[in-house]
Formats: C-alpha cells, structure tokens, sequence
C-alpha cells in the first residue's frame, strides 16, 4: 500500500494520531511515515510502541513481550528438565526457541537453573557455531549428568555465517524478507547421533513462546500499557516519528522510567546479546545476564508459581 | 531383572507393600509381580496405581495424568488460535499431539473451541486417515475460515495400518517395544503443500504436553492423590495384583468414587475413544466428549484463569 493511500485513509477517517506498535522493521515504517507526512504537509501525528519477543531493540531495557516470553521459556524448560531426569540411562534433549539473529529468548533458558539443574549448555546466535566444540561440549557434559538439556536459537550460525537450519531444510521468505526458520535442532540432534550413543529428542518451542499469554509477566503486561500510553499522550503533544521506550533505574527494587526517541535511532538496528554477558567458552550465559532477566519475568501468578515460576521439588 | 532378583531386595530392605505407578504395561507387571510372589509364597503385596496421560486404561473413568495434559493441550490450542488468527492471508496450523493408539489427548483440543474458533479438524488414531479426504476437508474449512488450525494425533495411520508418521523417519523403538513417534505433522503439510497455496506451519507439542506441572488441573492432583492412598490402604488390608481406579458418579456436580479391581482387567488393553464421540466424517469430535472433558480440567488457577483456562478476548 502506497504512503498516499494510507494517508487518505487516515484523512477519511477523521484520523490524527497514529501508533504504530512493532519491533525495528516496524519502526523504520514510523519513521517513514512520519517523514512523508512531513514533507507532505499533513497533520497526522505517527509514533511508534515498541513490542517484539525478540526483545532486539536497541534504546530500551528490554522490548514489551520479551518478559512474557522469557517467563515461557524459563518455566517450560524447568519442566523439561524435571521430565528428562527421572530417566537412569543418557540422553541429549535439545530445545529451540526463535530467535533469528539475537539470542535474547534462548538466553532466558538459563533462569531455569533457578529452578532445576538444566540447561546445561546454551548457544546463541552472538557466537559462531562449530560441530567439532559442541561434540566436545555435550560430550563433557555427559561425564556429569546422565539428563543432557541444551539451548538452541534457531538462528545459530557456523563461522561461515551459514544458518545451521540451511543443513536441514528449504528456508522460505516471509514479507519483510526475513527467512522461516526451525529445524536447526533436528541438524544438532544428526550431528550428536553420528557420534554419541545415547537416546536424543529435539523440540522446537515454535509458535508457543510467543503466544502463551497463561504466562504472561505481570510487569511485561503493566509496562506494554504504559508504554502505548506513553506514545499516544506525546502523540497529542504533538511529538511525531518517535518511540515510546523504557530505562531501567534500578533493579532492586525494579523501578523503569518511560520517555520517548527518534524513531530512526531504533529503526533496523538489532540489539544483540552483549559478548560480556555470554561465557568465554560461548557455550553458556553469564550471572550478569540472569540477574537482568529475572525481575522481568518475576511477579506470582497464582499462588502455585511463587516468584513468577512455578516451583518444582526434587529429591 | 527378573522375578527372583526384585523380591530379594525387597526382602533385603524390608519391604512388604509395593505400589507400582503407571500405565496398562505396568499394571501388567503388577499382575506378574502379584502372581509372582503368591505362587513362591512370598508375603509382599503388589498394588498398582494408575497414571497415563494418555488416558487408554479401562476400569476408570479416566487416568490420573491426562486431566492436566487435557488442560495444557486445551489451553494452547487456544493460545495457537489467538496467533493463527491475526493475519489476513490463508494458514494453515498442523498442530500434533502425543497418543500412539488412542486418540483422548488430541481430542482433548476441541475443549479450545470454548475459548476460541479451533481447532477446526481433528484427525485421531481411531479414524483411518485417507489423504483425499484429509485435503477435501482442509480446503472446505479454508472457505470458512483465514486461519485453519488442525489437531492430530502423532499415531494416526492409513487404511492399510501403516503410521502417518512413518513416511517421514526412521522409527525408533523404546524399552517395551513401543515405537518413537512425532513427525505426522510434517507429512501432512506436505500433503497440504503439494495442493494447496497457503502457509502452513506444523507445531509438535512433544514433551511439553506431559511436563507443563504450571497448568496442572487442581482435580487431577487430588485425585492423583486419592488413587496412591487407596492402592495403599487396600495392600495395608491384605490386597495384591489389584489397581486402583476412580469411576465418575456424576458430572454436575463433580463427583467420583473410589475403588480397586484386578490388575488383570487393565493389563495391556487399551480404552480408545468411542465411535460415537468422533462425528461420522471422522473428523472431529461431539459435544459429549466436550463435557466428559470439561469438570477435569476445570478449577480456577490464579486469578487469570477462570473456569481453569485463559480468557481471551476476542473483536
């Protein structure tokens, strides 16, 4: 839809105040539409709201949805390892969460061990992959636990900047041209069984981590509303081609303030997982990361999930 | 380990009562233990509890294990459908659920439909699964509807009694010589893509539809419970080669008595879904099934989950 249209649309409607709530591609169309109304001479007020899973944005703490999904991830891997290690012979269960380029959601695996012992070995986008060092790695982690759990990005790459999941599939083009990924799991899942005797299962978190709204974060649902608050009251101050963003002043107690930033300081830019924050090793995520995370995900949620994850006891 | 190898260290710790926990093998094995024990003469009692989620145990109206699987299942077919449903171009969702012959768990899906506008077909091992068929049906409901959702059982098999699934892989054997399933999905979305122009996206709820303790049904827990204590007291009176089971006296309101039967009554039968449960196409079920479901994985969970699952919202 051409920009003409979609401002005669507007016009029609009677509308003045327009936001426009994604991630960075999302926010390069803010921008865009901001600037066309511009130079164009028409009074419509475009802001942006954050919102992305991928939690890759840059000017922010954290991206709204990012809490919830992480919450999603740190409990269901919880409970992945408490189902993996009722078993007394060897096995590798590898799970995928999304994640293209950044390693943000695979990453929130690791407050799982909050509550259990795994996962074991987590690899992110941020790091180059290599066949040999992960059989190293699972290897060296067999010699401790007889229930193996790793986490995957599905964006994972080989020092060539090859998708593992190329390995395994055709890979189609969604309309921002961004590649549909999964499978990089089944690829891992091949290389461990060629060299390892052990049973193997891979799962692909796919759709659920970013649909499961039974867990939804209690803060990520508070500070969503704000922040479309945020952009709308600037919006009728009349700010335009801006994003509503928050920062972090402190985290305990967690405390945000929210304010607003150009629209082009955050379009197309990716936020990746800072190296200081991924081990040496690049096969696990530092203490720092986790303490970042967990007042996000945090909250009780009925009375069972006591610190925003449900507890499980162990023997 | 044979026989003699279990009562020696039985023996060798003291032990005279002994609950087995499981399905319809174990509840074999508890027969043969029983027997085992009163033709050598030995005085430990052998009861067994059940649990399946797969809900395939005769002599109950239903296995501890599968109200809380139900609910998960119920809960994130409902969640796929708020995801599904917001874009405007055709999708289609091939969503796989576990049972390798009894069709209970996926069926367990249409309870979504309370929540939501799917699942819109579902496809159960009960049924033999005709391709044809299967597109005639997808095709109808994409008349209907943008995003169609269907649920599949992993152990759905064609007329000939050939698995679905085992187009797609190789087939590994587990230690009571059940095959690893999952992958039934992917073969039909190849179906659906070498016919149909949509996208199309296959989610297997593997493992986490038997680990997801944060969405266990409060009725199942409490029942779970009762089952242990009265496998336990009947072996304290003198009780050996029986399982105990729970049978439904009535549905509104929730009520179910407890009792024992022999362990040979459940050993290795399978209870699948009745006929008269699946419509006369085969591809869904009735409202009967939808309220034996209902009272199991009701209860109110956190404050969010009344009537035992998310509300969502709809426009």
């Amino acid at each position: 839809m051409s920009y003409k249209i979609i401002f005669e649309r507007l016009a029609q409607y009677d509308i003045g105040y327009f936001v426009y709530i994604g991630g960075n591609d999302s926010m390069d169309t803010t921008n865009k539409l901001s600037e066309y109304a511009a130079a164009h001479g028409i009074d419509v007020r475009i802001m942006g709201a954050p919102k992305t899973i991928d939690n890759d944005l840059h000017g922010m703490d954290h991206s709204p949805g990012f809490a919830s999904a992480a919450r999603y991830i740190a409990t269901t891997f919880a409970e992945i390892w408490c189902d993996a290690s009722v078993y007394d012979f060897p096995t590798v269960t590898i799970v995928e969460t999304m994640g293209r380029h950044v390693g943000w959601l695979c990453a929130a695996s690791a407050v799982a061990r909050r509550m259990g012992d795994a996962p074991h070995l987590i690899y992110l986008p941020e790091i180059p992959f290599e066949d040999a060092k992960f059989l190293e790695d699972v290897k060296e982690q067999m010699k401790k636990h007889t229930a193996v759990v790793i986490a995957i990005s599905e964006g994972i790459q080989r020092p060539d900047g090859s998708y593992v999941c190329e390995d395994a599939s055709n890979i189609k083009v969604d309309a921002f041209g961004h590649k549909h990924m999964g499978g990089a799991c089944k690829v891992l899942e091949n290389i461990i069984s060629n060299h390892i005797d052990c049973k193997i299962r891979s799962i692909e978190l796919s759709l659920l981590q970013r649909c499961a709204a039974h867990l939804a974060s209690p803060i990520d649902l508070s500070e969503s509303k704000a922040l479309g608050a945020m952009a709308l009251s600037r919006a009728l101050e009349g700010g335009s081609g801006e994003v509503s963003v928050l920062n972090r002043i402190s985290s305990t107690p967690y405390r945000v303030e929210y304010s607003t930033v150009p629209a082009t300081t955050i379009a197309n830019l990716e936020k990746t997982v800072p190296r200081e924050w991924i081990n040496e090793r690049g096969n696990f995520v530092t203490e720092e990361l986790v303490q970042y995370m967990l007042p996000l995900i945090g909250g009780t949620f009925g009375s069972d999930l006591s610190g925003g994850y449900p507890r499980h006891f162990s023997f």
